[in-house]
């Protein structure tokens, strides 16, 4: 396979393409990194879209939901869908207002998705799903029964039409802004974890 | 001004409506609170869509970025658009993998964008975005200059066919899977600022 997804039309990046990257490996990070992605197609001529949860194997990334979702319905029935996943890693704060900016990494993907419809696969990318959240955590939940499987559908899209985009580092100012007497940099930020909260009904056994 | 937004076809939350909320403080709540939105419309009639900063002024939403920018001059052009700004507040670990949720609050927007066109109003707008980035900066930073400001789209939308939708609190399972022996409850999360990064080229009097 080679080491960089190939450029189609839609994926050509032709703003800031020094940000672009079309790198495999890196594509599969900026992805795997995510928890949520938002997926938008076009319902009733009019573009739309949700945010969900996603994940991947190999070379394709899936989603799931509510069967009678509007847009993941949409989508199934054949309608083109974009996904983009988001991550801000910082505000990049400059000497000149225009040259303010984020560091961030994103991917775009376009495509068709298809459905997940034989009730093992279902249950294979329920597994998935709930591994991803927490390893480990498939073998000790209650499994999903054959009528939530039904209620939920599950969609996969090839990572085909995919492109990155990445900023970080410092301001680039124009070199005669560079002594503007004001401070300059980088303010980062991450996603953190709190302390976990038990449920209110949780046997006390299984406190934290 | 009535404190809930009307309810619209499109706005009209279908899956999950218990989550919906069309209430005006809400959500500009939930757009101020966050830096960025993802902005979807369709571009030789597929779906696209970009991450960006956003601002709020009123009963309406601004974007910007490069003028050529294919998302937005498609939208400037008169395409209809949809803005999606999502947190994610927790993951929601259920006892059964079925009700297995996150907590987040996010807002869907519907509507066609308005180019910002007089340049004071593009200066004005250049000064909110800044401002909303860090208090006090618009007036130490190098202001635009008029080749920046032609550089640079703006795109107003108004808050009129725009949905909330709120899930918080832990999980909800099924009555006879509430002694299932594993651990239930939430993992919050959130994000954080960490400590600012100079940059290389700063004057020593401006290091923090």
């Amino acid at each position: 396979m080679p080491e960089q997804y190939k450029i189609h039309p839609a994926t050509k990046v032709v703003r800031g393409p020094k940000r672009a990257s079309y790198d495999r490996k890196l594509v599969h990070g900026i992805i795997d990194d995510a928890l949520i992605c938002h997926v938008g197609t076009v319902v009733n001529g009019r573009p739309a879209m949700i945010p969900t949860a996603h994940w991947r194997v190999g070379e394709r990334i899936y989603i799931h939901g509510a069967s009678k979702n509007r847009i993941l319905a949409t989508i199934a029935n054949g309608a083109e869908a974009c996904l983009c996943i988001t991550h801000l890693d910082g505000l990049v704060m400059a000497r000149s207002a225009f040259h303010h900016s984020a560091n961030y990494r994103s991917v775009v993907i376009y495509g068709k998705g298809d459905i997940v419809a034989d009730p093992a696969d279902k249950l294979e990318h329920s597994k998935l799903f709930v591994e991803k959240l927490s390893k480990g955590r498939w073998d000790q939940v209650r499994q999903p029964n054959d009528q939530e499987l039904k209620a939920t559908m599950f969609l996969g899209f090839d990572l085909d039409e995919v492109s990155a985009k990445v900023r970080s580092g410092g301001p680039v100012d124009d070199e005669e802004d560079n002594n503007w007497p004001v401070w300059a940099g980088v303010l980062p930020c991450e996603i953190t974890w709190g302390t976990p909260v038990d449920d209110a009904r949780l046997d006390p056994a299984y406190r934290r």
